[in-house]
């Protein structure tokens, strides 16, 4: 994807976010990359969504150098750019606080996998990333969060679990596109939710069986899926 | 019910899950059977709801052969066409992931009958399925679910507890009509939040007496009820 | 209050509750009373509120005998008339199944009074009724529910508590008139949901102490009330 | 601020808490401060949001005597005027029920800091006050509730933790406008959310490092703050 459609959209899956009852005042961001270009469009900082236009979208290098753009970027930026740099097939990342994920991230427990609906979209349990080190938090914090996210996953480049609990934080998606990431988060939103009461009608709930966990990913992701319409990838 | 009118009562029905909060993005799905014409009108799979028409419901035979329609049927269906067979006064069928009856069906928890709302529809706790084999997983995934929600009810034909929980998925519903499946679908969801609140409450709670449970179905259903309206047979 | 005002009122304090998201579908309902006429006015049985008009509330005497309407109304009549041969200051009753204080009743549990939002409106714990006896459920069911929500209070004629549970059942509500008893009704989901999570956050939360839940109740209530205007009696 | 700005930044205060679903009918209450001018802008009380206009809103000296204006002030005003007191810094009070934020002051426990949302706003767990003594609650009631807040605090003048919550009561928060207390007292309404999600999750859920509480904080705060835009102090 190519500026400027990716500046927009980079806009609209901010504003799904938003719609979706998933950020608070200015909380939460969307980015996307255009691997082409070695561009990053990305929020900017503490700006409300209700005037936001693709204008605001700041565009920076794969290092954070703005390139395009008169706002700062959200302050979260270092760890969007970790989050590409390890994925190589991730088009957008967005990250939010919503609140049953950040609930989890809070509890410092993965998400399990307790049912279809978190087999669908995400091939295991979602993690959540080891405490940073006072030495991690003091410098290059935002870059540190990212590379917590990634030493979470190994380096094979794929995302079968497009989604990672930051302890003591919130959660980060990410997907092919921005509107893919967006909708990740929205789900990730879903699933914990339903986590959440189902630890609360049964605490000591278990996990999908293996074989129902790979039936329902593959009914929607690679090549044997059935999920869907031939023409729609998802 | 007979074609074109039952295509516009599953649009109904379908369109009713997403008015009630129930479906997120394509999750869900609702059908309806002519019995007289040995059809079933299903929403197609993954197709967003704001866009969608009576055209694009898909009509099938009672095997899943597709006889009308341009896209692939649910991917349910065959998980519909089972319940169709098993309940002959069922004529329509609802699924959805709605969070509360969910968390209950990743719980593996029934869902005990702790008050009226819930006698007032169904007549005794709503029943999880057993887990799926490997091999039933592997081989007619959808056609052995539905199989396994048959297999909690007896063969009487009789639907007094018209909604089923699978194990570690989420609810079906079925009722005489698309629009009743839908309508059992919302109550059953409302029922599912306030037993998780019950037993947040009362870890211990006790289900409702017997004799007050066949009060309230019975005022609602059969020859003796006295809810509603003469001309109003629910 | 005469009819045809109270008529309008009854209807008002329907659609006050399901304004308020009490209802679902065609639950609950709320009546008012003309002691001057010796009438009730109360809602139909099983239809739906988008429709609903004043000239579809049924009047009856103070027996339950229908006087004005065509409709039949409510299945629940004998309750509310139960609660306004106790208590002579009642001008309206209101029944919900409202999710939360529903969930209190389901779990055969009082509401304990743990904060001032309570003690504002319900000068105690708000009851829950006894189970009511197979005979009582098998003749007269909706009287006898009444009878165990009056049995709750003693014979001083004041409602100092203008609500109760019943168990297994849901809350029902009274107050000075139809708009009273629905907005006591909507107060009483609020502090329903934050005693649920009360408990959830303390299992052993302590109520209030006596001095504070008096100081509440009594800036609102009686001749040395100062919250709200003078010209606003509540 | 100066009247007549501040009347309606305190109108438009009040409506936020509307806005954002902090209150219920008429609960709630926000107000501001002219210090130049020795007046205090605060809600009447009692009086229905829909139709209150700038017009309404009452103006007290330092002492709460009603300086302009016809209607009674809210009945929370001597609370304000101790938090305008005991912080040089606080611009703005503001009050609610919101739910989840009472239902830790009725659990009477603090909010702990489990995440970095809290650590944005709050440099530390939200703290509940001590139970008042029957001759606080006997006499001059509002204000000991007020004492009982500042109480809390060191008198170094800086509100680090912008919000309190009275035990058996409800929240307080403050801000350096009235805009901000109210936008102070929706960020705690959604942390006291997550932080009941987080101990539903994991009872034993610990707080955040010191050394993430205070990189968030001071991300947020201070001189060396780097979130939002240059040109926004917030």
């Amino acid at each position: 994807m190519l500026l400027p459609t990716l500046r927009q959209a980079v806009l609209e899956a901010n504003l799904e976010l938003v719609r979706r009852g998933l950020v608070l005042y200015t909380f939460g961001n969307a980015s996307g990359i255009s691997r082409e270009e070695g561009l990053v469009a990305i929020k900017p900082s503490g700006v409300p969504y209700e005037t936001m236009s693709a204008a605001d979208i700041v565009v920076t290098d794969l290092n954070g150098q703005v390139m395009e753009g008169t706002l700062r970027p959200s302050s979260d930026l270092a760890t969007h750019l970790e989050i590409y740099s390890h994925f190589p097939d991730a088009g957008g990342v967005a990250h939010t606080h919503s609140e049953f994920a950040t609930a989890w991230a809070q509890a410092r427990r993965p998400i399990p996998c307790f049912g279809t609906t978190h087999a669908d979209y995400f091939n295991g349990p979602v993690p959540v990333t080891a405490d940073l080190t006072p030495a991690e938090i003091a410098s290059d914090y935002e870059k540190n969060t990212g590379v917590a996210i990634c030493r979470l996953f190994d380096r094979s480049g794929k995302s079968h679990i497009p989604a990672a609990l930051v302890a003591g934080h919130a959660p980060f998606c990410w997907g092919s596109t921005p509107a893919d990431a967006a909708h990740n988060a929205v789900i990730l939103e879903s699933v914990a939710r339903m986590a959440c009461y189902t630890v609360s009608i049964a605490p000591q709930a278990m996990p999908l069986a293996r074989e129902l966990h790979d039936k329902h990913f593959l009914r929607k992701h690679g090549s044997t899926a059935y999920y869907g319409q031939p023409q729609n990838p998802k």
